[in-house]
């Protein structure tokens, strides 16, 4: 692979969903800009964690794959032939507004008017639960920490471990796939959205999920290298064996925010405080849009994370255009130009 | 019609896509919500003004028409069986937070914990120039404010006046269509995206587009009720005849707030000031999202009046279920419910 020098108006850290909407914003006000990945793909934690899966709120999508969604924004800015450089971490950025140089780990120069970070978690791992001998599961096939694709478990007998909406929204989907689904979670509650809640509670009632709380993970069981069952412990230490073709984990990511946290950005709680006026961080020239930023009012939503490539895209354009005046905003405040 | 009493924990005041979305987000958090427009459909402006106009910066949709956006809003509320109350104006809202009472022009009352006011730019009208007879050609269908089916300009001689996004994109799209399109603006510069822009140099280039600037509506003529010609006007007098089956004229729409200025809202230029990461306007319990709303930041977007919706909806949720926690979103400073 050759090293790149590349010069653009716009350069954005991140080919998520929130990536290459900015980059479609970027191009719609005609300012120059590449996208930039540690991924080899484009699509970020959608196409790489959960491909398939459904997801519901984005707007005017009653129901999208996550990899649906992201070819869908790939062709949205398919007109403007962005460039990309993908398996490519950015290490050092530096310069100052109107004159940034960012260097990737693999040497690649990109000189740039503004930078937009839409790295999302950073880069991510799962949460692996501390089980002896998980990894000749996970080398098996057997231990998932996320789906690609689901026909695999067509008539397994499933665990699947977790509180949170991956857990709730698997269990769901692969209940008709599933020969049984058993959902383990330490606590009483399930985190997830009240509407998902409230059909995970129809399907209990139903027999299609068996819902095992408050237990924990204890231990993995296999024959000829193959798992065959689960056992999982209750707080005073009474142990059920669930019957277990995979066991689908989901205790969270770890991220790592890496090589960003050197560049002189505030970070709080692993996230990036901007204007949520102007998305812009602590450092002039430096904007930053989706999961990774914080304001009061910010959600985890793909759908919040578009609207912040538009207002950060608009803001940007006076740094990359200092000399145009920015009139198709139609705001009266703006007047009309001459 | 007979009247309606409807008991509900969120009033949205307008049907449009903002108003459709934010039922949408309003149902996943388990509100119940009651949509009421002016209009007799609900699409607002989308469906009333430019059903067929394509939009280009819908998130994860190339190319959408208005209508087709306002059908995919339909169908992902349509689980969740939404009321409406359609041709209804509401005339009064009185109460406080927790328990507002709203009043309609026919007499209806809904009773609201709270309300999300999503009228656009409030009831509106186009803008008509100040032209001898324009009546009658209105009445005979040559005189055109809006876009409803662009078949009928097959074949045509049309005018275009105006210099915003509605007569630049409306030449573009009917470029192909029609036998010959003049565009006539007042002004030497068109405002309109800057993609925009450059496809309407490209096309007066081609001589698809005839550019008329700077010239103004002068007269219109016609031979037996129909129209033949528009004559337009330069600034020193200079009079240009234009072959012209249809006038479409994109002066910009006369909106009118009507009774909400009544309701103790602050407004600034016809636009509620709201809080930006609430969406509250200065009256406890009532909320806006969309068009009719301002903030330091805020863009007349579709996609920005969808995150808009979100953020409503979930800050409404303490004021609709104050007994409970909502911990759905991921943020670690919420931290894990018990």
């Amino acid at each position: 692979m050759t090293k790149s020098s590349i010069s653009t108006d716009v350069a954005i850290i991140g080919a998520g969903p929130t990536g290459l909407f900015t980059a479609f914003e970027c191009s719609m006000l005609k300012m120059a800009c590449t996208l930039i990945d540690t991924l080899e793909h484009v699509g970020g934690q959608c196409s790489a964690l959960y491909p398939e899966k459904p997801i519901y709120d984005i707007p005017a999508h009653p129901s999208i794959t996550a990899q649906s969604l992201i070819d869908s924004l790939e062709k949205q800015i398919e007109p403007f032939s962005v460039p990309r450089l993908l398996s490519r971490t950015v290490v050092e950025l530096k310069g100052e507004k109107g004159n940034f140089t960012l260097i990737t780990h693999k040497g690649d120069e990109i000189h740039a008017k503004a930078v937009i970070i839409a790295a999302g978690a950073g880069a991510f791992g799962p949460n692996r639960p501390p089980l002896v001998d998980i990894e000749l599961y996970e080398k098996s096939g057997n231990v998932h920490y996320y789906v690609r694709y689901s026909d695999q478990f067509i008539g397994k007998d499933i665990v699947i471990a977790g509180g949170g909406d991956s857990a709730v929204d698997w269990a769901l989907a692969l209940k008709d796939k599933a020969s049984s689904i058993s959902l383990v979670h330490r606590r009483d509650r399930f985190r997830a959205a009240p509407e998902s809640l409230c059909r995970l509670d129809q399907a209990i009632a139903k027999g299609e999920i068996k819902k095992m709380v408050p237990y924990q993970l204890h231990q993995l069981h296999g024959e000829h290298g193959a798992m065959t069952q689960v056992d999982v412990i209750s707080m005073d230490g009474e142990i059920q064996k669930l019957k277990a073709d995979h066991l689908l984990a989901f205790f969270g990511l770890t991220t790592d925010l890496g090589p960003l946290q050197s560049w002189g950005l505030e970070t709080v709680q692993g996230r990036i405080p901007v204007n949520q006026s102007t998305l812009q961080t602590n450092k002039e020239g430096i904007y930053a849009v989706g999961d990774i930023v914080q304001y009061p009012g910010k959600l985890k939503l793909i759908l919040q994370g578009f609207s912040e490539c538009a207002m950060a895209a608009h803001a940007i354009y006076s740094v990359v255009r200092p000399e145009l005046a920015l009139h198709f905003e139609h705001s009266t405040t703006l007047g009309i130009p001459k």
